[in-house]
């Protein structure tokens, strides 16, 4: 390696530092701070983002990318290379379209915030347009500095490396095969006794000790992480501060409880990162397909099993002081109560079997948008109609149809995909692991997490950002990424309905 | 104004958005932050300083501030008179001193640590010559820079505008007239009635409710500012968003309560500089003596007072639960705790009686040090010497001695002056305001905090950085600060014994 690589590593040891100082202050911001401070805290943050694009896109930084040479080492050489792909992503852009994309997505998201409760989206269609013309300028601008198609320049923001390519066979066969999976499995369940809802309340204090005890049973460390409550879940902080939430509801304690589960996934992930590369690019997590495999591998293929749920019923009810012998409070009921399939028309209360379809619906339509296939006017029929055509639903209103979500009027489009590819790629890892080490699943049946840990922590976590998504699933499970594993753990879990591990 | 003072704006906001940020991340480390992240979150600030130190040194800043004119507001002149001094202060120092220094007070601090609990000055002995040589050479390079004398110019760093001159007549006095007033004090109080301790334990969940109506009734806005917990209480945060600390022990409420008080009056200060300038140098607070005397006139000049404990003591029967007529839970006691007096060793815990004493050690003995005319190995004697002179008493340790702050072996020379001083500036600003607006005085007695707020308001925080602390406090007592008022307040609230209001 020469000497602008080093000058390189130093320059993005200090991004790495202000990464850290944004995460912290976006989680006071969701978690701590007093509401009088909303104003002030945005403009905090915006200046911190302009330090980060200004040390990235300065003429220095230029000037020693050009001339970087790594040496031989396939870490420096993949860390050379993710700096040069977060360079061209930050310099691709012009600032006025940087600017009035801030503005536009700011304004989009406060319109849309109302005419979401009031399913009104003719209101809302303009401002929804001026996001989407700006996307399509931004998505093509990136398109040219990256040598990709613009959609395919919106996916490498979230997902490095992944494209249209890697997606198109895969939600093509499932967009042909999850009607029938979804009317089998509802025709099994129907056959089955309904679950029991467990009785309340369920007080904080205890949901937040039960919390916190299965994330350190699956291997969370208290002394670099916390827990805490906000309105919408998530899992953030810093290095060495890897900082999950979720919210209580006291009726119920099983949405906390999984949503523990799900967000300590992403934090296993965050914790297993390779500790010499914390402050490199090639250090980082290596995109949201794979974070959401992490915390769909915890919270789907993992803590939903049978298994999962024997071990854990007994530690429930002494959590909740249930007798040990009461009817709804055994493991055939929780696990009915865990695994319950029900088409609905939001996706983030979707269970695991229907959630695909609400990602085909979206990815089907905003990559239409993106090409000018789709124009903005006709996007609640279509949305309405596919989502009929997966899921059998009549959408009775925007609000409950393609006004739900946040992603599009915040300008986020590319980022549903990693949703449904996560999950595809959580059973397919899950899979591989479990037949790579036959001590995987008889520990995890004793609660014991451990060798499912170590086995994430070799073949995902350690290699962070040093190959792409698409080559770490294929190391690691010796087959590119696909839907079969998906399919099977559907059909064991709940076609066979034995006793899945 | 011209535009290179526009320009400076736009810069020294900037530099505000990153203190919020270190203030954040400050608060955060004391309160929030698990342990396995000490390390990073000490390179995260490094980081943060450094690009404060980047961006107020950067040559564009020297060229901006050399050709920069304010015109005739006197704000905005006083803003670039602030802004020059930030910047002289900053760039007066080479770099290499910076990084020397820098390393040295964490070493010194470290091996203080241990030492202190050791009471083993000997060991520690070179950590603090190789501080306090590198402080003499600070404060050389920073009085050089700006035409002030070595002393004067540390001064400068943590009380803008406070000279030697300002501080040598008024400590002198104290000093001769100190161990009298004590005596005095301790003979009336040996012929009342010695105050009855009260029986715990108090929740801190009571304590904890009890503080945060203690600080609304004071006038601190809960939609702009927090309160929790930390090892050693303080007052941080950003703007639109103070925070304050204090400790709860279940044996005794009145320290938590008493720290509160004494924050609350801080976080005041904070909340009322001027809306307009909050991003600016010149809407800063005004040094450590203003903000001590801020806090002081809270906690000991008003909640210290018979008025206040008539008021407060039927609110702390009712949040603890204890009976109207309980002997102990009577306003003549509660005063009686609350302004007893008893000269010992640590700073610290001193009554405000006692506490000027061990500033008058430690300021005599500091500004020696920084003067070469005492060398460290005569300190612990010296400082034995003076405390005896002062309070009659007889070190038995460095422990209790001359190792018991942490201020020298964090290089801080030239902060101790400020806790005196603000506790004179309170007696003097609370005697003024209530000589120039009589409804002060009775509403503070029906625990009606609004009207010397006002006058604080108007008279100190709106005034932020506008004009110097000696400047501020003549025009807001009509007369240059001094020991007088303090004094008179001893002798009203201890020699005479007469309700003090």
């Amino acid at each position: 390696m020469n000497k602008a690589y080093q000058s390189l590593e130093r320059h993005f040891a200090r991004l790495s530092s202000l990464n850290d100082a944004i995460g912290i202050l976006c989680w006071d911001k969701e978690v701590i701070m007093p509401h009088g401070a909303a104003e002030r805290r945005a403009e905090n943050l915006a200046m911190l983002e302009g330090l980060r694009h200004e040390i990235l896109t300065a003429p220095e930084m230029a000037d020693l990318l050009a001339t970087a040479d790594a040496g031989d080492d396939v870490w420096r050489r993949a860390n050379l290379a993710e700096m040069r792909r977060l360079h061209t992503h930050a310099t691709a852009l012009p600032g006025d379209l940087v600017e009035a994309n801030a503005q536009a997505t700011a304004h989009s998201e406060m319109v849309w915030r109302e005419a979401r409760q009031n399913s009104d989206f003719k209101t809302f269609l303009p401002y929804q347009q001026e996001v989407l013309n700006l996307t399509q300028q931004i998505a093509k601008a990136k398109g040219e500095a990256l040598g990709l198609s613009p959609y395919d320049a919106l996916l490498d923001s979230f997902d490095p490396g992944t494209r249209q390519t890697d997606i198109d066979p895969i939600f093509s066969r499932l967009s042909t095969e999850l009607p029938g999976l979804i009317a089998a499995v509802l025709e099994k369940q129907n056959s089955l006794p309904a679950p029991t809802p467990l009785q309340g309340p369920f007080l904080v204090p205890q949901q937040e000790a039960l919390g916190r005890k299965l994330m350190q049973q699956l291997g969370f460390d208290m002394t670099r992480g916390r827990l805490d409550v906000s309105l919408h879940p998530f899992c953030g902080g810093a290095t060495h501060d890897v900082r999950l939430t979720t919210r209580y509801e006291e009726a119920d304690f099983l949405p906390a409880m999984m949503g523990v589960l799900h967000e300590t996934g992403h934090a296993l992930y965050d914790m297993g990162l390779p500790a010499d590369w914390l402050s490199q690019p090639v250090g980082q997590a290596g995109g949201m397909t794979l974070h959401e495999s992490q915390s769909l591998t915890m919270e789907m293929q993992v803590c939903r099993s049978r298994a999962f749920v024997e071990w854990v019923t007994p530690l429930l009810r002494t959590e909740f002081h249930i007798p040990e012998g009461t009817p709804s409070w055994q493991a055939d009921n929780l696990h009915r109560l865990v695994t319950h399939v029900a088409p609905g028309f939001i996706r983030v209360d979707a269970d695991e079997v229907t959630y695909p379809a609400h990602i085909l619906v979206r990815y089907e339509l905003e990559t239409a948008m993106i090409n000018g296939d789709l124009a903005l006017k006709d996007l609640p029929a279509a949305f309405n109609d596919r989502l009929h055509a997966l899921l059998g639903l009549t959408v009775p209103d925007d609000r409950r149809g393609c006004l739900q979500d946040i992603h599009w009027p915040e300008g986020l489009f590319g980022y549903f995909p990693c949703y449904a590819m996560g999950a595809l790629a959580a059973a397919q890892i899950r899979t591989a692991a479990f037949q790579q080490d036959s001590q995987i699943a008889p520990a995890l049946a004793q609660g014991n997490f451990a060798p499912l840990l170590k086995w994430l922590r070799t073949n995902i976590h350690s290699r962070a950002s040093s190959a792409s998504m698409p080559d770490i699933i294929k190391d690691a499970t010796g087959a590119p990424l696909a839907a079969d594993a998906w399919q099977a753990h559907i059909r064991s879990r709940y076609l066979d309905r034995a006793p899945d591990a």
